[in-house]
């Protein structure tokens, strides 16, 4: 049987650096990728074969970049669902499929999901207001979440007593149990159209001893062989449920019981998956492409122990990025800088992130440790 | 200190297979890349920040283009180096150097250069013409290699015995003695212009039982760690003496004393160096970017045993190319495929690699033939 991958193309919508290292990946199968996004200087637009500068919530902006593509899918989750709709129905294939990533667009949603298809999550309930909200004060703590638009952190909030209740979201929301979690894990899984479904090995976050920061994600996760043969177990569980073709990260908790409670999912690669790039015998930017294209899957094991930490802007410089310390991180054996494409640095702005390899777990973590000292990213 | 590489611009000459895997780890980096190619359809020419077509050999466009660049590399040797040499006086960065590359180009005055150097080479006389190649019959068994434009084959002829002897190159040439090896290995070395120098493990040729051929590539090399560090040796002696700065792939024999011969030099990336991107903790593409760019080596341990097979067009196969076998090569465990970005397939056309990771050795050279009958690319 001929492959003809290459004479296939792929659309995907948004052109971050999700995207740039899908894309990354695309170059060694001569699949050209085509990118929609909103912003000119967007990290692919250099490396796609054909970039369309438009936005990715707008129908017919959707619509008509899907028709030039025999092949759509997403790195965000943030995009027009109906549109998706129409080229699934016009004969376009679409993965994720659209009604899932409707469906995860809305933490109501993915909530309600996980309890209609025995998904074990933190008990929650519904809020339509502030009000509702407030109402709810015997559940405390608790964490609100807004239904629909929240990203990266905007959109939750921490609601410890009755005190912070005036922080509640005045819109469709959930409240949900605080867990007082042992670990914070995250598993990937993937899942091609002739069912083939495959999980990366589980990977821990480590937090900061006192403020509740993650500093850094590594994997293995340090978590027993039971506890890591349910993780991933649930995270086949929830793609298998969704019926979901693509890649799906999903985020959990261990509690202090060993027990898993899925937090959150994305239907995308993500950033508890980078240092599959060196780590993994195929990244989790591979393996999107290959469950998205039709393409059998790779394998997932890890090659070595790694740790991942994120380049993000210094607080209190915008401008012209330049990094401070490559030199010291580059020149030490088994570290990997990914930068972005963004020329411009704001405070907090994901510009990059360095893999570190080391066979030696402790050590590890010691040298994820330090390369957050070393490299900065300033302007 | 801040180091400011997104902010140069490399330009290469040579936008083939080469350059693509370079700009691949340039990605990675935010460093943007120029390339010169005459062909409009260069594997480089989707992925390089810009591109321009011209002719490589031609005064006015190689000088045209390096104007625009602040670092100039060359990913084929047949280049203009007299343009070159007036854009390093002009202030430009240009590594390798133009004298060097212009030494290669020779191989009469590669040869010198080993003989003046006391690197050990077979022996050799240099011959203006096919007469004079004649009145060396009592050198032969002997190779008949062309001074200038050989590539590839193409410039090379085996001269058994006198019978061979009308086939001589009616051209300034070298006889060199036909050596007969145990085996052919190569070793790639890297220089920055801080003086930095390291090597990437040996490795070694897979001839066929009987067929004068090379199978496949691979590492580490079979060879005693005596010759193995004598052939580190020699490589990064060959790159001290021409002070060269860039990378260096240095094939050589090893003759069935042990001894060490150098056979060639290739002043880029060269194909017994494909394996490294995922077999090595630094790749030949990415250490040739750190030479030029002035950033530090990376560490060029082998992470684990690697085969890499050229995937060449089918014999009697022209026109759009097709890959048969994909799904078969790409769902094992540690097979990786690079397709080229040429559209177009020839017999015998450098149209991707396969590289193969797998602790053991046997086992390994097993899979590497197991994948060179699965994989073929037809039209």
């Amino acid at each position: 049987m001929q492959e003809n991958y290459q004479q296939k193309t792929l659309g995907i919508l948004g052109g971050g650096q999700l995207g740039r290292m899908v894309i990354q990946s695309a170059i060694n199968y001569n699949i050209d990728i085509h990118i929609l996004d909103p912003d000119q200087h967007a990290p692919c637009r250099h490396i796609a074969h054909a970039f369309t500068q438009g936005k990715l919530t707008d129908f017919d902006t959707v619509y008509e970049f899907g028709k030039n593509c025999d092949i759509l899918t997403i790195e965000i989750e943030n995009v027009n669902t109906d549109a998706l709709e129409q080229l699934a129905k016009e004969g376009k294939k679409v993965f994720p499929q659209p009604h899932i990533i409707k469906l995860i667009q809305d933490k109501r949603e993915q909530k309600q999901f996980y309890k209609n298809h025995q998904i074990p999550t933190a008990d929650f309930i519904l809020t339509d207001n502030r009000e509702a909200v407030k109402a709810q004060s015997d559940f405390l703590p608790a964490v609100n979440k807004l239904g629909k638009e929240g990203y990266d952190g905007r959109g939750v909030q921490v609601l410890h007593s009755e005190a912070d209740l005036d922080k509640a979201f005045e819109a469709p929301s959930l409240v949900e149990k605080l867990v007082d979690f042992d670990k914070e894990i995250s598993v990937i899984v993937a899942r091609n159209e002739q069912g083939e479904l495959n999980a990366f090995p589980p990977v821990e976050c480590a937090f900061h001893p006192t403020a509740n920061l993650v500093e850094f994600l590594f994997a293995p996760a340090q978590i027993s062989d039971e506890v890591n043969q349910k993780a991933i177990e649930v995270a086949k569980d929830v793609m298998t449920k969704l019926d979901m073709v693509g890649i799906l990260a999903v985020e959990m908790f261990v509690t202090q019981d060993g027990e898993i409670l899925v937090n959150e999912v994305a239907p995308r690669p993500h950033n508890s998956g980078h240092h599959t790039i060196e780590a993994n015998f195929t990244s989790q930017f591979e393996q999107h492409l290959r469950s998205v294209m039709g393409m059998p899957l790779g394998n997932t094991d890890l090659r070595t122990p790694a740790a991942m930490v994120n380049l993000l802007g210094e607080d209190g410089f915008t401008g012209e990025a330049l990094v401070e310390g490559m030199d010291e991180a580059i020149h030490e054996k088994g570290v990997y800088i990914h930068l972005y494409g963004k020329k411009i640095t704001k405070p907090f702005r994901k510009m990059g992130h360095v893999t570190i390899l080391e066979e030696n777990v402790e050590a590890l973590k010691y040298k994820a440790l330090k390369i957050k000292d070393i490299i900065k990213i300033k302007a």
